[in-house]
């Protein structure tokens, strides 16, 4: 089966200063590989009609399908429908069904089609319309040198459902023995990537061909994705997601084929099912867990209060931390955390909680708590457990990550797991004899 | 004065499969754009020796300057010494000065020296060293076709190091009439881009062509930047600034010509001036207020303590909001922000307090509610003002857009400003006469 060479052409002088960042070429990426398909090369210009010409008849002329995003719009800074044209040795002129489509855009918001409108009609002759179901700008395509060139409008939500609903049907059925794939993805907390790399080809080193394994790094969780690109290859993959699932064991938190959840979305949904609340009491967080668990929708059901203690006079007054424990053991200790996750169930009236209090960073660490330590409180009044961990990393990403394993140490405790996860072998801080 | 020709080669499979979003060409540009310079073409290839070589080769005689990022990691797909090797058409040796540097540090670090990383030190013949300050993988240099060709590590830090310390130096040296070219940022919160373009072209319709201004738009502040190409034109450039700072008012929160502050670090900083905590109150943005003021180190200095009053019930558990201000005027009203922000201010001995709530939706609204509605107090317990704004977008945007209003809300109210904001102006949901 040959390989289908897809290239991307990305057009705008925002891009070209950097002033944003290119996040439709990884969403491509993306939409693509649920078919099985990869993207050999990209080229980003600016809006310069010489480069965008030369470069689509050079792409034209190597690539199987060319997807050109960005230049679509109404300005004069919007040249890909020109180049286009340049390159196919052709003019512009007023694309009947693009006037229709636009007609109809703007009479469903009751405004007036402008000349800036008008421009965005103005199509090489010969190409076909695609349908830009949201935005005013249409899409459209045509075969050059033999390989079909796709031209996308830059605005991400309109390029999504353009891709869609628009051109992977037809680049999936131009597809030589087109079938549909399906991606299995398993989420998970507390493992790299590396790690996990390693766990499977030591414990799976007979993986077959039929599928595909993929990875997909991000903060805080990590996702696996198994691929199956023929139907008759679905029992397969069902197979070897369950041996995966069995590796990863209670790190994995979430698995899917449709859209995949979050950490703070499968604790509340963990929450809703028990029908608990939950609480937060953060110093060195500082409330990034309870905005982190508010930018849910529904959240109101299941966290109803929060409290963010930066100061010890807080933790005193706000969550009823003795004064004692503070002066005996200091503000970054398991027993201070312990009285903050109790004092926020009892002040809050909630079922469950997590504290935590660490150093952030750059400053206020000591030889015997450096900067990075942090302990957290977690799970219910009548079982409350703690921990010291040691996390390295600058202020923000210690606070990142300090939030999503308070998270995970919730989800544990709601499902009741019993192994330990990785980042307590690896980051714990014994405890000290504390008395002779 | 010819402009100088400068591309891009980014290499990376995980670049390609959008696995990773590409935000080393951003920071490139605006480093290059810092001495006047810009990108003309980017090129983005996946791990492949073929594609790469044949990528420099062709670049190298179409630019004066490419810069190659990824790819000079340890592992056998990074093969970019490799790849300009060939295109250089000659081989790789062990270059002596990379071991040098390498060697070095790996014992700084206590570490040994694996064949992993010996490979980094395997070069094209010929070429330069580019120091890289904290990674294993030296960078590289040679001239190829006319072309000077820089290779630079994937790594984020490692990169801008590189680029600010060694790699912008020898590109600007190399400029004709090289001059120091300085940019004033100025930035604003509360209006668009189009609105202060066509504020500024309407006001000062004789812009000088020795000026250059750009816009860097983001959530939730954006930068106006003002920049002159010779010494001899500074003058000019505080001239403009000023005129700028004029228009913009109040709405200019920072001017700098150095490293800019975000909001909360203007508000921290005012407060710190002032000898002032503050505290928050949020429901509807869930701690986002709290967790993005807690992301600045020293913060603690300044705040203290804060509340996340989700449900009516920790409203007035927490911040002792009047049950009958809850029954009579609502969770989203004046009233009752006003009483969570006395309230916080009471209880966590604090000087000054924004409280905030509102529908974030998806659900929750109503007629006279609708989703996007907030109400904000901020103040100190003797001034404490209210307002009632309706804030369009889906429930992230609401929630950073409502965390950004009430800290350039609080930065006026530290500042004395008598002016109305945009955001005001344009979103203010007008009070009805409440009793007859």
């Amino acid at each position: 089966m040959k390989k289908i060479s897809i290239q991307l052409l990305l057009t705008g002088d925002e891009l070209m200063a950097g002033d944003i960042v290119d996040s439709n070429s990884a969403f491509l990426a993306h939409a693509l590989a649920e078919s099985g398909l990869s993207i050999a090369r990209k080229v980003t210009v600016g809006d310069d009609l010489t480069l965008l010409t030369e470069e689509i008849s050079a792409i034209s002329k190597s690539a199987d399908i060319l997807i050109i995003n960005g230049g679509l719009g109404p300005t004069v800074d919007d040249l890909t429908a020109q180049a286009l044209a340049q390159s196919m040795d052709t003019s512009i002129e007023q694309h009947s069904e693009a006037l229709t489509q636009l007609s109809q855009w703007c009479e469903k918001r009751g405004a007036q089609l402008s000349p800036a409108n008008l421009k965005q009609t103005m199509l090489p002759k010969g190409v076909d319309i695609v349908k830009n179901e949201i935005g005013s700008a249409p899409g459209f395509m045509t075969v050059l040198n033999g390989c079909t060139i796709f031209c996308t409008p830059g605005v991400p939500r309109e390029l999504k459902l353009m891709m869609h609903h628009q051109i992977m049907p037809q680049i999936v059925a131009s597809l030589p023995q087109a079938q549909k794939t399906n991606t299995i993805r398993l989420q998970v907390f507390g493992m790299g990537e590396s790690q996990i790399q390693e766990l499977l080809s030591s414990n799976i080193p007979d993986w077959p061909e039929q599928l595909s394994l993929g990875f997909r790094a991000g903060l805080p969780s990590l996702e696996v994705k198994v691929t199956a690109y023929r139907e008759q290859d679905n029992q397969l993959q069902q197979t070897y997601v369950k041996k995966i699932a069995q590796l990863l064991g209670d790190h994995l938190f979430n698995y899917v084929d449709e859209k995949p959840l979050s950490l703070q979305e499968v604790v509340l949904n963990l929450l809703a099912d028990k029908g608990y609340t939950l609480t937060t009491a953060e110093s060195c967080t500082g409330g990034l867990i309870a905005s982190q668990i508010t930018s849910i929708a529904g959240a109101s059901q299941n966290f109803h209060a929060g409290f963010v203690t930066y100061a010890n006079e807080s933790k005193q007054q706000l969550v009823n931390v003795n004064a004692t424990t503070l002066a005996e053991y200091g503000a970054v200790s398991e027993q201070t955390v312990k009285e903050m996750a109790l004092g926020a169930i009892s002040t809050a009236k909630a079922d469950v909680a997590v504290a935590v209090s660490g150093i952030a960073g750059p400053d206020g660490g000591s030889e015997e708590k450096p900067v990075g330590t942090v302990c957290i409180a977690w799970g219910s009044a009548s079982d409350m457990r703690t921990i010291t961990l040691l996390i390295p990393g600058n202020r923000v990403l210690f606070q990142k990550y300090v939030a999503s394993i308070a998270l995970d140490l919730i989800r544990r405790f709601l499902r009741a797991t019993t192994s330990t996860p990785t980042y307590v072998t690896q980051r714990q801080v014994k405890k000290e004899v504390e008395s002779l």
